[in-house]
């Protein structure tokens, strides 16, 4: 691994220390699949999870929260507008907020929702497979539901193209998440198959990423920071167990337990 | 086990790979206290999970599934609407239905949106316990909220008379599991107490069932294969775990562990 | 431990015996953050949980019900609604209410939302942090979304005071749970602080005591029931696990094995 890809993993440690000691409030306006998970995986990390979608109260919320995160994964009238009411105050304060277009290119109400929070809020990170993000920059994916499809290829194209139009950080997750914004792309080979046999880790990566956009505004790196982290507790916990159900406890156990030297040791970020 | 049981232990087993290699996408609008498991049972079967209940998506993301499972566990005047909306697309497009009609009995709502979802709907299959199946056939049950009690002797008369009524095949769950059809009577033997000792079995066992559902068009051997692998797991888990936390999580992994011959082995499914 | 403590244990014992053989029906209107462990915890205490939120069958409901918990953890304008109808409904018959406020002081809609609960219906117990109680009495509390602070010394006091504004139990958990109503403080020191690092935990707190106001109505009793097992659960499973996972499925293991001669040996319950 290059020097400055040792740099990566050192700052990226130095990020997971910062979240334990800040213990950033993330506010996530999400859906109720994989919710729970998305608030324990937070306070796994360090952070503090909040869950409130009302119009009359996100705005206040948001107030007192250090990063908000939008995740369209069962999304309807009443939680987009406020996400949109949220997304608005968020950018109004100054803090970051986090899009995960679950399922975008599956339906029109998702495309479209997705899009609509790209146009109207900016975003610090917008993190999809690579079927959700193709969707975003008009390519034909072939998302079925929120699965991503064979196109990792193209993951640094799309993140390229979707980074520029939107001034986010945009991360593509797969076998190599693959994270693009306008001056660097910066890729992570963390990870293992077995998180995409578990629902919702996806969400997961995002809600980590809301926490580490809380504590530093180079959103790429929050971004990497997430992903490297999920992806260090994905492999130790496919190191001890097989079954989906086990793997899902290992992860958050791994999660609680990480380490910065864990991340130092077995980070795998390189920066292009 | 008489002959044509064997049999259809091998049907099963193979109904099981044939859920792993064609990975149905499964369309749920189901209840917010079970629908991670949910999501996480049909992933350990080797099917694809996705949750979607607006009406602005519903008839779109129907589209691209191979079943739809409606649960009415937490159902409001939204989500009604919607289930109904998914359910005739559903119908039109020739895809299977499957109803979990979750404590029908216990409050008129409930029992009048079943109701009504049985009437306006050609459902492939419905799943319930007896006190719910017996509210939909005019019995007096004794339903407890989404408890069953102990009626399980009339089991197989309820699930014909519900069979003959819609046209479906009807599950009946219990201590033996009864499925009636219009020409025949399957009961499958497998289970432990314990899971009555966790929420959402119920409607992890439906949702198992739609997924078996979109891989072929004789539903009562559908619903044969997903109580019969939701049963084998239960009682590996049992053997192993005593604790209800462990129990289910016990219960995931040995759906994810679950091979073909395991069935083979350890199914108990008898037809008359 | 003095004499009278003793007999605090003992009949919080005899209680546990009680939840069992009675079974109580605890319908819940409550987040969907935590909804799958306050549903698996009741279950795992020997209780029968209902969700059901619905303005057209919450009356019905509570109807079937022994106890009703409203928890405003991802309250909204329909649920805000339907809590205010199933609560006057459990208030005409009789039945325990039992309310989390869950955020007070985090929001205005939190805050006044408890606020109106607290004033339009009589509630059984409250159960809160010092933040939450704090906020619900006027004093100035610094919640940070569901987190609460370093106001443990004051615990008593707010508590003392809103017991006495509302005629409810009044529970505020901590390191040191102190429960008041009018007439006595009960103390519960059962715990761990691996309680604090999972999500939800005061919302199963809550369901228990709900459970145990299901069988009994000396309410502070209930409330202590439902914190010493919480409690003892709590310490049994850190004796075990650490990784946050294994220690959530840890506590659902111990609830669901908790003995009656566990409460009698563990229990540290004080009455002044």
């Amino acid at each position: 691994m290059a020097a400055k890809d040792k740099h990566h993993s050192t700052a990226i440690a130095s990020l997971l220390n910062d979240v334990r000691a800040a213990r950033p409030l993330v506010h996530q306006i999400t859906n109720y699949v994989s919710v729970n998970d998305c608030a324990n995986a937070v306070l796994a990390i360090g952070g503090a999870p909040v869950m409130a979608d009302d119009a009359d109260e996100v705005v206040e919320m948001v107030g007192i929260a250090s990063a908000l995160v939008l995740n369209i994964g069962t999304l309807n009238r009443r939680t987009i507008e406020t996400m949109l009411l949220a997304g608005r105050r968020a950018n109004e304060l100054g803090k970051p907020v986090v899009l995960d277009p679950v399922g975008a290119g599956a339906t029109a109400l998702r495309t479209e929702t997705a899009k609509m929070l790209l146009r109207e809020l900016k975003l610090a990170v917008v993190r999809g497979n690579i079927s959700e993000i193709s969707a975003l920059v008009g390519e034909a994916g072939t998302t079925r539901g929120v699965d991503a499809s064979g196109l990792e290829g193209d993951a640094a194209k799309v993140a390229v193209r979707l980074a520029k139009a939107s001034g986010a950080s945009v991360a593509v997750t797969g076998a190599v998440d693959v994270i693009a914004d306008d001056n660097r792309i910066v890729k992570v080979a963390n990870g293992h198959p077995l998180l995409t046999r578990i629902t919702g880790t996806g969400c997961v990566a995002t809600a980590l990423i809301g926490a580490f956009s809380g504590v530093i505004d180079d959103y790429s790196l929050a971004a990497a920071g997430g992903l490297v982290c999920l992806g260090i507790a994905g492999e130790r916990a496919a190191a001890v167990h097989s079954g989906t159900g086990s793997f899902r406890v290992g992860l958050m156990d791994s999660l609680s337990g990480l380490q910065v030297q864990d991340v130092l040791d077995e980070a795998r970020v390189h920066v292009e």
